[in-house]
């Protein structure tokens, strides 16, 4: 098949081995993708990724860095056929999506960060079938590859366990703070306060449900809120993924505050204790979407609950991954660039 | 007054000034007070924790560690007179104890780190008269200062939101560890696992209701437990206070544990935030007694339902505060030592 895949740190555009379904496993033809910032993370640091889980534990640690593997977890694709023995649960023709993750052997490998199981930046994946879900056939293909990044949005939003008594702030307006406020606002919670530095992606938090979105270098996002009583934001999402966010935010929350730690970042993180146990905080580590968060990721998008059609930019072929991949951490590029793999 | 007091990291024994109490403020004076291992910390560290809360926003701010103050935090004592203006609701001739804290025009200080509060290493303290409670006339002084040291273990237990579900470790057995078990046994927790260097503090842990007690170097304090149904701990207290705890405890906990952070460390700690999310663990960081926690250990100390008998090594007088704390921080001191500041 034809792919974008990942080598030593580099893109390449050309043949991989087509991947043949085991008993459970769905073949499927991906129809879109979209490209995430842990594809770019993963490009440029993935060894170091791969070293520490093996270190202390992670889902990378099998995968070998000099090796091809094609990157890609944000997909939605038609079923062609299912391995030997399968359950065949959705017909083939049907769309499908799933959580990015394979069972094997009583392990879990992560779709598109593995040898074995290629992810959307190919024209064909594997699916486990227990895992998958089917996508409504009117949906809109780049739609339905949104499904993924909201769910993880939607998981973080509901680890955070929410009540009308708090009020929330998210720190950082990727796709991932998003999803976030997307799913704080589907649960009713009010205010919701967003920050980010791009007035961009303030106008996309604003569309996605928070009250006020404010740029930090302006305004403390920590501030009483004078429209909500003065009320000041007590359950803090932290979806930016650099390090010295947590430190910060401990320095910044209210006695009782809660965090809940959004964003992926690889480096060592420091932080003083005691100032955590001045103020009682609560700190939740918040890892990617279950299947549940991917059900209701669907559902509303499906019913227009939740409109991603904002976060959606160009549609590139194969032959765009490297440039899109290049230029998308900026905060002017759209919140997701999506792949079509049957296109060059 | 007599005192044994700090001044530039050194103990005196000497004079300081009466207090003289203020509306809503008692007159005590000091019965008994437990030297904790936070003195000894104060001592040597107390510049640099004072620096700290300057600049992350913590208790010992106002504190000028160039300028005597007297310490004492675990006190009981009999009031004396009030402040005029006082509501008076104990009676002089009875016995008190408190939450050390004072509240000071909107702000609290730290009875025992404050130049305005003396602690119970000397002959008089004053108290808030809303926030101390009556102990009872026929309870041991000793006993009753062991109330404070009591309810800071039975806050960390609680904070933890402990379930039937939860299989409890708890990690280091000085005071705070033995208040944790303690808590946890109050509530019905099991099983609870006790995990400490020293065999001595192991033989508390069971006395005060762990299940089982290891030494951490010769069976792993994580690993399943056969004689609970191979369960894991999920719930993991920090009492040890330890730089290099948190990041430890995050390698060995399982998915979904849960972490409460009691052991009072001022380095700066660090962690891999990717190791956590992987687990979506939970810290909860624990500060310290509030008064529902006070009441809670006194009444559970008066009834008998938590005897802290064993805590219990020598009184000493006000010259032997020093050497006292010189010698307590190894884990063959008893847990409390206590000082009579009535006696030279």
């Amino acid at each position: 098949m034809k792919a974008a895949y990942f080598e030593n740190g580099k893109v390449h555009i050309g043949e991989q081995p087509d991947p043949v379904p085991g008993k459970g496993q769905a073949l499927v033809r991906t129809h879109s993708c979209g490209l995430c910032a842990s594809d770019v993370h993963f490009l440029h640091a993935g060894q170091n990724i791969i070293d520490l889980s093996r270190r202390l534990g992670g889902p990378y640690a099998a995968l070998d860095f000099g090796r091809p593997f094609v990157p890609g977890h944000e997909f939605v694709g038609e079923v062609i056929d299912y391995g030997p023995g399968s359950r065949r649960a959705v017909a083939p023709g049907r769309k499908v999506t799933s959580v990015p993750i394979m069972r094997q052997d009583g392990a879990h490998a992560v779709i598109g960060y593995s040898h074995d199981c290629p992810g959307g930046f190919g024209e064909l994946m594997l699916l486990d079938e227990e895992i998958m879900i089917e996508v409504p056939g009117d949906l809109d293909d780049d739609h339905a590859a949104m499904v993924e990044p909201l769910a993880v949005g939607l998981e973080h939003a509901r680890r955070g366990r929410p009540t009308k008594d708090d009020a929330a702030l998210v720190l950082g307006c990727g796709a991932i703070g998003l999803g976030v406020i997307a799913g704080l606002k589907l649960m009713g919670i009010a205010p919701i306060i967003a920050a980010d530095f791009h007035a961009g992606r303030r106008e996309l938090a604003i569309k996605a449900g928070a009250h006020i979105a404010v740029d930090p270098r302006e305004i403390s996002p920590h501030a009483p809120l004078p429209d909500f009583g003065n009320r000041v934001p007590n359950l803090i999402y932290e979806c930016v993924g650099q390090k010295g966010m947590l430190q910060r935010i401990i320095e910044a929350a209210p006695f009782d505050g809660r965090i809940v730690m959004g964003g992926y970042c690889m480096d060592e993180e420091a932080l003083f204790v005691f100032a955590a146990q001045n103020k009682r905080l609560n700190v939740q580590f918040a890892g990617g979407e279950e299947p549940q968060d991917m059900a209701t990721a669907l559902r509303a998008i499906a019913d227009g609950s939740i409109d991603v059609t904002p976060w959606l930019g160009a549609r590139v072929g194969l032959s765009g991954v490297e440039k899109t991949l290049a230029e998308m951490s900026g905060p002017l590029a759209p919140v997701r660039t999506v792949v079509d793999p049957r296109v060059l």
